[in-house]
């Protein structure tokens, strides 16, 4: 069947996120491909920050931790994205980025399965999550950070791993793994699981208390809109609090910060893992967007992301057929999440020419072409028009320009 | 010599630093003496956090990584700070919290320092320090964190010291180590000196070339005036940045950060030690303080600093005696830093008494009074003023009330 703008005009016509659209700082007439990198400003975000800056530091000074509720922000900002992930408020606190929580929950996970000498991850992993477990098997002695290929992970599991850690949906494949099912063979070996939702948190509806989950992180940059290296989340299941032990350990973890006692003590509860002191405003601009994605329901963001990424593709596979894209990871929506990506020998260049042409989407070494499809404030015919516009890239090979060839350090 | 406050005025009608304080954001009347806790907002932040926002974020979306020099940031920002503490720009970076930095650089003398497995403390070191210091060594088998008393510190350094750990003023008694004493005799045995510079950064000159220190970390949020929570600092000296590793690598500290290599290569440089993606609302705001403070000539910040502080020490032991309070370390100016603490029995409900007055000091566990001497916007005047009012504060008793007896978690 082959679908013409109208049929995603209708689509838009009946969308119950439609009016979070205008919820968005975005140039007009730019499709922005790219909120799985960087999300847009919500509005809010700037009378917030000026509220913030003027009204509490400028006028409460030091005060404000107390008076403006900036030493809740780290477990209040944590409670609003356990909202959106299926966990309880006092399982998620924000802190650092997702590199350091990475870090501090995969040394986590090896204090609470003491013995137990193996992190497991698979080889296409997001690279920085790798480079994380690198540097914390370069500090611990007998640790072995195993690789496995993607499809023997879940047997590579065995008796001495501590924790699988991989990434819910592929940053660059889209490929989603079963949240229960690699969960559920991990505590078949006595291991755990540590997830990464950078991907998935505010675009899919997780559930990680069904999945019984262990540990994970994310991202607050991406769908959930909280600005440019927003600050981070980590998640404790609370059967894990009292057990877990982080590395990282400072006075805003400690179980009575004030007390500037000589030694540290542990927090009882999730706030162990927040270590040193907070950025009040990136807290304050990733609690704007946050509220925001709040009012929406998540199955209903959910639903239409992966909507409009299967009208991408399929629109992809009615009007570019023959031009060279090769669609990354499985077909079906199920098994992916809201981004989109494809393999194409002029890839750089392509990406180029979209940007010139007002499709912003972004470029992943070495060839591929990533376009993510943000819920929130995109429309189904905004979609098709992108698509419309890629046809005619490659139909014109417009991307065929030196200018477009020439690589910047980021896309 | 009796002091009276046309003196103080006509110290502030020669202080060349005077027309810093309509740069601040400051409420009329206060008497701030807490800028080394928390600065107050430069007037610039609220116009540069809205031009990122709305100019930058809202505009130009992830191309701002390029377009509007994120990317750089925690390196420009670094260097920016460099010029405040006597080291080369190349040789400081912005990131993360305190607490992560020391942790990273702690973790790195022992790189630096093989076979050596001591890392030294004094005894009052600062809190949170201890802590993070505690974690790595909950991470490093055969570790020991050497705690000695401050006066035994230097004899204490040994041949299986990797590194001496302390902060350049204390935190509570605004001692001051000398940097290049404490550094050369680690030297002498083959150990690094790593400073916490928290409480001496924007205040005192510091000249860490000079000094021939090897690591150092810092606060952005206290006299840089750089924000709650603002991204943190830290220095290595370039002749130790080709061997030195940081446990927390992540994408930003890769050699090639967009290539995204399967496994990490540090940048040659003190990018290894930017981990995860920064906070590029926090590095503005505190960009912008920089930006400000880098207008002072620190010679004369540090003077008039230490001035302030001699001013207020005098006016209280002239005018405030056999009140019961009791200054904490040394009376030179040469020993100290730019915060004056007095012991009193009851010193919280001292500072509340104070608070109420418009004096904000603040109140460290367990019976500690503490006034911060920021140059950049305090006048002699206003210390003359703080000292008439906690005068008549004890005279009168005026602090002996249950309200002012009640304690919040933070003043």
């Amino acid at each position: 069947m082959s679908l013409a703008r109208a049929d995603a005009e209708a689509l838009d016509a009946t969308d119950p996120l439609a009016r979070f659209r205008d919820e968005f700082e975005l140039p007009k007439g730019l499709i922005y491909l790219d909120g799985n990198s960087l999300g847009p400003p919500p509005k809010a975000v700037a009378a917030r920050l000026a509220d913030v800056v003027g009204g509490e530091w400028g006028r409460d000074l030091i005060r404000s931790w107390n008076l403006n509720g900036w030493m809740d922000a780290p477990l209040r900002t944590g409670g609003k994205i356990a909202a959106l992930i299926g966990a309880a408020p006092h399982e998620v606190a924000v802190a650092d980025s997702t590199t350091v929580n990475l870090f501090k929950l995969a040394a986590g996970a090896l204090s609470l399965r003491p013995g137990r000498k193996v992190l497991l991850t698979p080889a296409d992993n997001f690279p920085t999550d790798v480079y994380a477990l690198e540097g914390l098997a370069g500090m611990v002695p007998g640790l072995e950070l195993r690789i496995a290929e993607p499809e023997r992970l879940v047997e590579a599991i065995d008796e001495a791993t501590a924790a699988v850690v991989l990434t819910h949906v592929h940053y660059k494949t889209s490929l989603r793994w079963d949240l229960s099912e690699v969960t559920a063979a991990a505590h078949a070996k006595g291991a755990l699981a540590l997830w990464d939702l950078s991907h998935s948190v505010g675009a899919l509806a997780v559930d990680l208390s069904l999945a019984k989950a262990d540990l994970a992180v994310g991202c607050g940059y991406k769908y959930l809109n909280g600005g440019p290296g927003a600050p981070a989340f980590l998640f404790v299941a609370e059967r894990h609090q009292a057990q877990i032990r982080s590395p990282l350990t400072g006075w805003m973890g400690h179980a009575e910060p004030f007390a500037f006692e000589g030694h540290y003590r542990p927090a009882p509860d999730i706030r162990a893992q927040v270590s040193g002191t907070p950025s009040v405003l990136g807290l304050a601009a990733l609690e704007a967007g946050l509220d925001l994605q709040l009012q929406a329901d998540p199955a209903q963001v959910e639903a239409k992301g992966l909507a409009l990424a299967e009208l991408f593709i399929s629109l992809v596979e009615q009007r570019c057929a023959g031009h060279g894209l090769a669609l990354l990871g499985p077909r079906e929506s199920t098994r992916r999440g809201l981004h989109v990506s494809y393999a194409h020998p002029d890839g750089y260049a392509l990406v180029q020419a979209l940007i010139a042409r007002g499709v912003i989407g972004d470029f992943r070494a070495p060839d591929v072409a990533r376009f993510g499809f943000s819920p929130l404030y995109l429309s189904h015919a905004q979609v098709w028009d992108a698509v419309e516009i890629l046809r005619d890239i490659l139909e014109t090979r417009a991307f065929d320009r030196a200018d477009y060839r020439q690589r910047a350090a980021v896309t």
